[in-house]
């Protein structure tokens, strides 16, 4: 009997995967990994170079990403059925041998794996192996600290409402916004009504060849969805 | 012209340690690393059997842990003075070689480091290779997902006034209480008052061989100061 074995690939550079996620990765009989339709996905691109030839493939593609609101129920019904789908394959599949599911930044933490996770727990082995989140790659890539002695941390999605952002970004000593994209303007404006627009960073692809740090203040108007903007702690230091 | 490199450690099993942080302690020429005076030291237990036998090892043994109170100008002096020392000891190395710095956890998340951080950077070239944080291996542990949609999560260490930890507690979708230790009591109350007591989970050492998940409600008087308290997130999902 085999199991599925959900391995974290991190922020994106490859020499930043834990020695068991690279292990797994590189002697894997079957690889599944999420990807928008079409695309080659980034989960996928990650591991380029580090498949084993003979490795059977199974690209899990969203049947929709955000052509349809999360809010409208016929989103949630395309999703919810196509994770039952994909735990229902994936769990033939352990009958005869292991399968690594890829999954960026840390499985546990805000990943689509989750979904696949509750379904299968209650039919199969699984094993979640965590990872680098994708906000550490970022404040390292800042070069500063994010927390300091007792700094309390927020983590809050960009896509909430402007003014819990600003109640967040007012009661926190360090922040992170994930998933700005199209959220840009708004997380500005939460920004600055709190008194911290200045002190923001904006990281797009943090670890990857191609990222960038920049002062949120000197960012242009369009940015990638999985850009993170940070706000450092200031706490306690001797 | 060498340089410092801190190498986050991950939290504890050595196999989550990077592909990167693994490379450069195997083939570092001088690694330091902090510990309480007298003892091994967590960071040098995590590297044991992978260091080069020709290594040259730098123990910086804190001044002062516990003894007093952080509150106490005295603790700040004397951190202050061993930062300060350990700063000009390691950019001397770099003179010559590269200096490998052990660090648990990811370094800029609440790591000791970043105090040396800080007196280097004008100072010397320094990287910062990032890890699996110490709660991310312990919401891993606890085989449940700690964010879901747009869940906020909040980090707060459990040195805070219990009434601060309440309000937070209540405050949150996802919580992590770090440095539960003596506060254990504290952390249970703020809880019980938040409402939320039934479903936090006790993480001791995670990751590591002995670890323990425990329901909070089942944990007993002591646990070890880098235990960390959870609750998961419950957010939308399809």
């Amino acid at each position: 009997m085999g199991k599925v074995i959900c391995v974290g690939l991190g922020p994106g550079d490859r020499e930043l995967m834990s020695v068991k996620s690279d292990r797994l990765i590189r002697t894997a009989r079957h690889v599944a990994y999420f990807r928008k339709e079409g695309r080659q996905g980034q989960a996928r691109r990650i591991v380029e170079g580090m498949l084993p030839t003979d490795v059977t493939e199974h690209a899990m593609e969203y049947p929709v990403t955000t052509e349809i609101h999360f809010s409208d129920p016929e989103y949630n019904r395309l999703l919810s059925a196509f994770y039952d789908d994909w735990a229902d394959k994936l769990c033939a599949l352990t009958a005869d041998e292991d399968v690594v599911v890829l999954c960026e930044g840390d499985p546990f933490f805000y990943g689509s794996f989750m979904h696949l996770y509750t379904r299968l727990k209650p039919r199969c082995d699984i094993d979640v192996i965590p990872a680098i989140t994708g906000m550490s790659g970022c404040w390292t890539a800042t070069g500063q600290p994010i927390t300091w002695g007792d700094d309390v941390l927020t983590v809050c999605m960009a896509t909430l409402p402007e003014d819990e952002l600003t109640r967040r970004a007012k009661d926190s000593d360090a922040l992170v916004f994930m998933k700005i994209g199209r959220n840009l303007p708004k997380v500005k404006r939460a920004l600055e009504a709190a008194g911290k627009l200045q002190d923001a960073w904006l990281v797009e692809r943090g670890t990857m060849p191609d990222q960038t740090v920049q002062k949120l203040t000197d960012v242009g108007d369009t940015v990638p969805y999985f850009s993170i903007a940070i706000v450092h702690g200031n706490g306690r230091r001797p």
